[in-house]
């Protein structure tokens, strides 16, 4: 058998030599080879900065977003391909889809978010515009540009579809090539992802590379500009981390390495209520899919000591129901182990944790097996500890990475939370209770050590996703032991690949570099009204400037009887005046608003199709009878929206008075029509 | 003499031995002695975590930000003392100021960040509600809380009061404690200052520990909830960053290290325009401003190769007119080094630069000095280089970190962008160019490796705070050699030290842990209409629905009249059709808004004082004529304001028509009196 090809500097490259074989976790047999002997890594990684970078970089957010969407339509069409492939890996068809359908999952919502909460640009603002001088000629604004390096994304064996896609998308949308190195014993499955999505063209050359085996001297080749994302174990992330180039470039690393993560039942959740039903479940579910080979699995669940025993009982007779097997087998509701040798690793964790306390289910030297031969295949009984000292330190010390789980009593919230942070830092965390108050001292007790926790109740249950499953709107990582990092989370995981720069400048000169008019920049008034201009015509600053309008008392109480607000500082000249922000009868805001846009606005059909919002408005000065009101509209952000008719167009609005003073500013949203339509 | 006074555990420790001797660097004398025996640092640390945190986490982001008040006004009080001691380190006057008044700005600053972008709250809210379900039953929010451990501040030695300062601000307004380590050569400086911070009785009890001398084996107690923020040597943090328990347990840890900064004039900037100048003058300064002895100094001046000869001349022309000397004397521009041995150092890195190219102005070992003697103080001549082969690799690697830079020559903006890039990270760079397109290209081009880039023309220069001071609102630090940390840039800096959460579940139950109403959780319609409660009284969900009001033909002929807006989507059914987003006349938005608030208004007197603002206005669903509102109002967040008789309380308003769509969504912001005014 030949070993898996790496797919680098634009080729597949097929190793020098044998290779070392992976097995079939169920049956033993040889499945594929492993090698990356004669891999350049040092040219992978240029390859990547001088090919890959610069065309991503060439499109901009939403078109990668509309390349990530193309890709994860591709790859649904091959999914019952990449299931076949899992199999051998011990997935049961419910845990590939966890990881098959959960990776395209990510390129959708990678492709959602970055369409709906990025510009159609390649640069990123963050935050506003900063003030540092009084006279206004001298302001700030921090932006993100994409990092110039690679990032190598080391994954781990337990989900090689999902563990790849949710580090590609972000890297993928933030501009920056990956570099894509799976763990060996599923590797040949995350090699036929990677051999679908080259075949299918959609990802522009140099966006992505593979390496089957090991990194060899790729590390020394790394610089300031590439990014590790690492998922495995704590110490592989140590040893990586602190690799002398890494710490000498200040390279980006992020870890995500497995914790033990804790499930907390709350003192409500008695026998008989709908959340001591849903923690049982949940546990059994946790222990038993993918073989609780998860980073999130729950090690630790806590209980109330009054609540031990029935929790016990009742997760016993859960378990006993689970079937142990081939997982190509229907019937079978957990498969193998990823290997022998991770069986080998959970028992050896076993033989330290079991002396901590006792066995409530199982055998982790048996288990009846369904379809295929226990001897040959890294099949494993779930395995439900308890520890009725929860100050031993084992529980909260050894990990066994399989279908074990420790049950543990605690007597108060505090204890709780107390025995939740023994973990030294967990990827996520669950509170099973309808106890509100209960659920906010636990939760914002424990938070410092989770990246995720789940507050579990009848209502959340409806549509839960379950604490083991990492969502891409959502953070992954943890503190501490979980490694300390942070992916996905949406646009989050994106901006940890492009670097975060504060500009300072006049306000002309920032508006050109980020394409938006800055206040205080130069304003165009031109002889076209902007609104009859379509987007291609218009320019950042273009201006109209209109009023003024005069404010009467008749006005005022006209607004008001129209539309019913007759609040006492419209209506009420002594009540106003005891209102100690205003000096008596004073304009309603919203008349201030209407009154601005009647003032700017262009009626005639035009470009400018619908006015879909307002944002930002704040109401800074009182308008007094007699005031008269100057509105002046500039063009702020002009963003063409890809393939459609129109785009959005972001004015800033500043309604002045007479003496010149603001009443009122804010950014008015519309849509605005491209000319060829 | 006796070695300075640590203060730990909440009191001051004499060392128990003799301490090594710190010396004036004008006249050499021993001016401090240093050690740091007999501190117990796990004891220093479990103090700061039990003592320190709960007290700190005791507090709101808003009474916190008072307190950095209270103690910037304070130490404002004693600047003088500060600026006398600061003499002996070799700074002038002009330097002080930008060390001492610096760190009280930042004091300043961050209280005022405090209470404008954070809530009167000990938790901070990140990102928007995100739905998990299409039925709404299960929803996340991400959250920061407190990191419960402590922020580890070491200090570089060439700015004591505002290096120690930036870094307690943040870290304070968090809820974090700090232990703050200065470096060895002007510790007595930072001593003084901990001194008056700890007789002012401002901070609470185990907020600020001081150690002078080593840190021990203080890294070997580190926790993953603690923090090391470092400024100082690159190799200094590689060091510290690789110590095995930073690694093991995943300590945050945040570099700032001196790089290779550059700044670029560009091609218009001819002798005679204003940037030229400007560029000259601010190379001069960064020069000489603390003897160069600034991370964030110019290294690398860029010059077109046209006008390097003439940058040259103009620049020697200025660095003649630079006094050395005694920093006491106020004709003395450029006083000492920090030492004897930060001189040794300089003039070994000059042993490697000089032979690059050569000496346009300075001596390394001659110096003219005034009202001192040159050779018992550590002076320096400035020291202008000029390296015609841009390409040679030591301007870019080796750091003289003093009064030194190097000029060199550039041909095209895309070499100015490749040269900047080989420093492999810097804090700042600069670009002098009246130019906006070569700006754009530059900035653009640059920031991956960058901090903060400043761009500096004729306009910015009226206020521009120039190219070497940090801000506290821009984020401070930079990629690769700069050390890959980021301190400051306003609340940035603040979350820094606190945990990032996504927190899952129902509606409401997500709504009693963040203490905000959360849509889809449980409204309460109140027999009281809500702006009849004080904000005491008021709670989150609390509710007013009110409607239907019908929308006719006549309201938004009459509303068109009134305010001018005469759209033709309100005027024209014809034209409305033909718009894609409208089957015919519409509604203006501002008439639903204003109706909305007629609807929602109670027109007495009564706690609602004003209606300041709006945010998130997104009109969902067109109103046509015949259609009917109701608008349910929800109070969403109440934030009391720390000594004021109000605060502010933020709404959730949903304007329905008849069929139950929303044609309307927004937060609308007011402010509502407290009980006792």
């Amino acid at each position: 058998m030949a070993p898996l090809s790496s797919y680098v500097t634009g080729s597949w490259h097929v190793p020098d030599d044998e290779g070392a074989p992976l097995y079939d976790a169920v049956t033993g047999e040889e499945v594929a080879r492993l090698s990356s002997t004669g891999v350049d890594f040092g040219a992978a990684l240029r390859y990547g900065r001088r090919v890959g970078g610069p065309v991503l970089r060439e499109l901009t957010f939403h078109q990668r977003a509309a390349l990530l969407k193309a890709l994860a339509s591709h790859l649904r069409e091959h999914r019952e391909e990449l299931y076949g492939l899992s199999l051998r890996t011990g997935a049961t068809l419910g845990d590939s889809k966890f990881d098959v359908d959960g990776g395209i999952g990510v390129l959708f919502s990678y492709s959602s978010k970055g369409r709906r909460e990025l510009p159609n640009d390649t640069i990123h603002l963050d935050g506003g515009v900063e003030p540092l001088g009084k006279g206004g000629s001298f302001v700030a604004q921090h932006l993100y540009t994409s990092l110039r390096g690679v990032a190598v994304q080391i994954n781990a064996f337990n989900f090689p579809v999902w563990g790849p896609l949710e580090k590609l998308a972000p890297a993928f949308l933030a501009g920056v090539p990956s570099l894509i190195k799976p763990a060996g014993q599923t590797a040949y499955v995350t090699a036929r992802l990677v051999e679908l999505i080259v075949e299918s063209g959609i990802l522009p050359e140099g966006a992505l590379q593979l390496v089957c085996g090991s990194v060899g001297d790729l590390f020394d080749h790394l610089t300031e500009q590439d990014l590790v994302a690492f998922t495995g174990s704590a110490s592989t992330a140590q040893r990586l981390r602190t690799h002398p180039v890494v710490a000498a470039r200040s390279v980006r690393f992020n870890a995500e390495a497995d914790s033990l993560n804790c499930s907390i039942l709350g003192p409500d959740a008695v026998p008989g209520s709908p959340e001591f039903d849903l923690y049982v479940k949940q546990l059994v579910t946790e222990m038993t899919v993918k073989a609780g080979q998860k980073c999130t699995a729950i090690r630790r669940a806590f209980v109330p000591s009054a609540l031990l025993d029935a929790v016990a009982e009742a997760a016993v007779a859960r378990l006993a129901k689970v079937t142990v097997g081939n997982p190509a087998d229907p019937a079978v509701r957990m498969g193998a182990l990823a290997g022998l040798g991770q069986r080998e690793e959970v028992r050896r964790a076993l033989k330290a944790l079991i002396p901590a306390g006792s066995v409530v289910y199982g055998d982790p030297e048996r288990v009846d097996v369904v379809g295929a031969d226990a001897e040959r295949g890294a099949f494993m009984s779930p395995l439900l500890l308890r520890v009725d000292d929860a100050d031993r330190p084992e529980p909260h010390e050894v990990e066994a990475f399989g279908p074990v789980s420790v049950l543990m009593p605690y007597t108060s919230a505090e204890q709780a939370i107390d025995l939740a942070a023994r973990g030294q830092g967990s990827l996520v965390g669950s509170v099973v209770t309808g106890d509100r108050d209960f659920a906010r001292e636990v939760v914002l007790g424990v938070a410092p050590w989770h990246g995720r926790l789940l507050i579990l109740d009848a209502e959340a249950a409806k549509e839960s996703t379950g604490h083991g499953s990492p969502l891409p709107v959502l953070v992954h990582g943890g503190p501490g032991r979980a490694g300390g990092g942070e992916e996905m989370g949406g646009i989050r995981g994106v901006l940890h690949h492009m670097n975060r720069t504060a500009v300072q400048g006049a306000p002309g000169m920032l508006g050109a570099v980020t394409g938006r008019w800055v206040p205080g920049g130069e304003r165009t008034v031109t002889e076209v009204h902007p609104f009859r201009k379509h987007l291609e015509e218009l320019r950042p600053g273009d201006t109209v400037i209109a009023g003024p309008r005069r404010v009467g008392l008749d006005d005022i109480e006209h607004f008001a009887e129209f539309t019913g607000d007759t609040f006492y500082a419209h209506m009420d000249e002594e009540a106003a005046r005891a209102n100690p922000f205003f000096d008596g009868r004073v304009a309603h805001g919203y008349l201030i608003v209407s009154l601005a846009a009647g003032l700017f606005v262009d009626p005639d059909p035009g470009p400018v199709l619908a006015n879909y919002g307002l944002e930002n408005l704040r109401f800074l000065t009182p308008v007094y009878p007699g005031d008269e009101l100057t509105v002046t509209l500039t063009a702020k952000h002009i963003d063409p929206r890809e393939g459609a008719a129109y785009g959005e167009v972001r004015w800033d609005a500043d309604v002045t008075k007479q003496d010149g003073s603001s009443v009122a500013r804010y950014d008015v949203l519309t849509l605005v029509a491209k000319r060829d339509t």
